[in-house]
């Protein structure tokens, strides 16, 4: 058994059954398992928070996600290897958060390869003309054996583009302690996922939202329906959610905004 | 060959990429193909419509459905056999429909399980921590070894929430029929489909509904492009749609509503 | 390994699923793999073209392809052989433009054959109860043996319906070159696509659209955010795009729409 291919990207449809295509025609029988299609267009802070929730919990897997803006640039193409697991796709830290996830977890080394490539078939859709190609090729050697393939060169980090996830400040004086955060994504849900980690609010029952006093609860349903709520969610951190509705709404609140608790 | 794990939920993306992953890790090469993940938020009895219509076409498999608005409250967790078919998911109703569209077309006993478990990983993505888990344990040992896993207790119909979609009423009168009859769902295309079975209009050309009189026919085409129409879909209940537009508006419907037909 | 059966419809959720099911009743376990399922409600020529572009990318495979507004009609069902893929779908016209770039990539005959059926159960889910049937028809004899199966019988290009997707003119004079061209589809990107090829842009550095001088470009990004550009897209035709934004709304074109090129 070998292992999944998992396909992300903002490509919506029908762009991404042409990559499937492209893998299958390569690799035969392998198993390919969407992680999503629709994260918003050309938002790699976005898709890069959505892979570090989704990928680890995947077996050893090749990942291809495209996310990318400078499709057409010279931007470079990156392979990463996290244990089992490979990343493959744009040189635009898209792939940092989710392979140090997986690196956490698997108490695993990131090795970043860079992939030298020839002018692909298309200046707009390389998820088809290189990256699937590329995730064909690690496929096909296995990831044990990616830095055979000629064209993948180990570079430091210094010669790729990171990106790191804002963290939040905790201030505490006079036994009150005030957490400025910020939304990182808003889900399907209309959840408003923060960046402040969901172990900062063990012991609260309420707490300060931007001057609302909000409860913090462990479902949704521990309030009235229509009614706001934080919860911590899946991902381990806080959310600002509504029961039975948006909490981006009722909150005010959207990606990339400032939020304040206190407590 | 084992038999495939279906997904259903109304997750959207990409939280069901998580579910497949605790899948894959656990089971290896286990086939997954996803009903949908788009069923309106936390709308139990549309979601069990579409599992009653779609579920009994597929052969033997393990189906995994989650819309779970009590998530993380002390609802209890089912497994639900149905001959030769497993349904794992909240104890909300959800499973009933669908189970008993499978025992029909199986000619199969109903039985149901408990699930005991220890406090998910989250209280908000029982699907991931809880269900995944559960649909996994179901599908390793078997469908019909379900009892011999220690977490799974029998119970009786007076220990799990049942949930029975509504029937239509039928009068007749010196020759004249009135139906009343519910729209259960509104499908993507602007379809309202109600719960009346398609047989009550055998004979009919025409019906008046709620007022106006429609023709019963066949084909979308059979009436000219905007014109309303009722048909009997595919799941046999009589739906009221426009040809290449949407029923509900013209006949302004929305899920819930009476709808009184007469002939 | 058998080929896979790849998916496409204007059906949305859940109704693919049924098609699943029935198709993994009948074979066990075939690898199936969705194009997409969102294509624009009914629309024939936009179907054909997403096709056409999507499918010459996969290996050899029986393609269950339905946009079909004359479902329940007296339409006739195809089932076409294309070197060593098939495409089994309604007969008005959907199946031809992809069958012919198959034809080309592979150098192979086009084959149709018109299929005989029964009443199916339903008269508007054609593709549960006869096409996902069909499509197993032939992956179980071999698409090498298509013409065994008695339901199927050759026919002659005037015996169905053909669809030839528009072709631009070109007029040429005292060394300005016109284009008049038409958008085929807008793409989930807002991407304004014509059926003007790539290659008649060949040298130009910028073009006249309808009036405005517009850079012609390899990258999104070679203009700035907001700005208009025209690309050769990844499938070889003249895109009207904005970098980051919408090419149809900031072109005012739509799908149909004459649109007039000047070098």
């Amino acid at each position: 058994m070998t292992p999944p291919i998992t396909l992300a990207s903002d490509f919506g449809t029908p762009y991404p059954a042409a990559m499937k295509g492209v893998l299958l025609q390569r690799l035969g029988d392998v198993r390919l398992v969407d992680v999503a299609h629709d994260f918003p267009r050309q938002d790699v802070p976005t898709a890069a928070f959505w892979l570090r929730e989704t990928l680890p919990y995947f077996p050893p897997a090749v990942h291809l996600a495209v996310v990318d803006p400078g499709v057409g640039t010279d931007r470079a193409a990156l392979a990463v290897r996290v244990g089992d697991h490979a990343l493959v796709g744009p040189d635009n830290g898209l792939l940092l958060p989710p392979a140090r996830r997986v690196a956490e977890r698997e108490d695993a080394e990131i090795e970043v390869f860079d992939v030298t490539y020839d002018t692909p078939a298309s200046t707009t859709f390389h998820g088809r003309d290189l990256f699937a190609p590329v995730a064909a090729d690690v496929h096909e050697v296995g990831v044990d054996a990616m830095e055979t393939l000629d064209h993948l060169t180990p570079v430091d980090a210094d010669d790729y583009v990171d990106l790191t996830l804002p963290e939040p400040t905790v201030e505490r004086e006079r036994g009150a302690t005030t957490v400025t955060g910020e939304v990182l994504v808003v889900d399907d849900f209309g959840n408003a996922i923060t960046n402040v980690p969901g172990d900062l609010f063990a012991d609260c029952e309420e707490v300060v939202v931007d001057g609302i006093t909000v409860p913090v609860v462990d479902a949704f349903a521990d309030v009235s329906r229509g009614e706001r709520l934080l919860t911590v969610g899946s991902h381990g951190y806080v959310e600002c959610d509504v029961n039975r509705g948006r909490g981006d709404k009722a909150f005010g609140l959207t990606v990339g905004d400032s939020v304040q608790f206190s407590f």
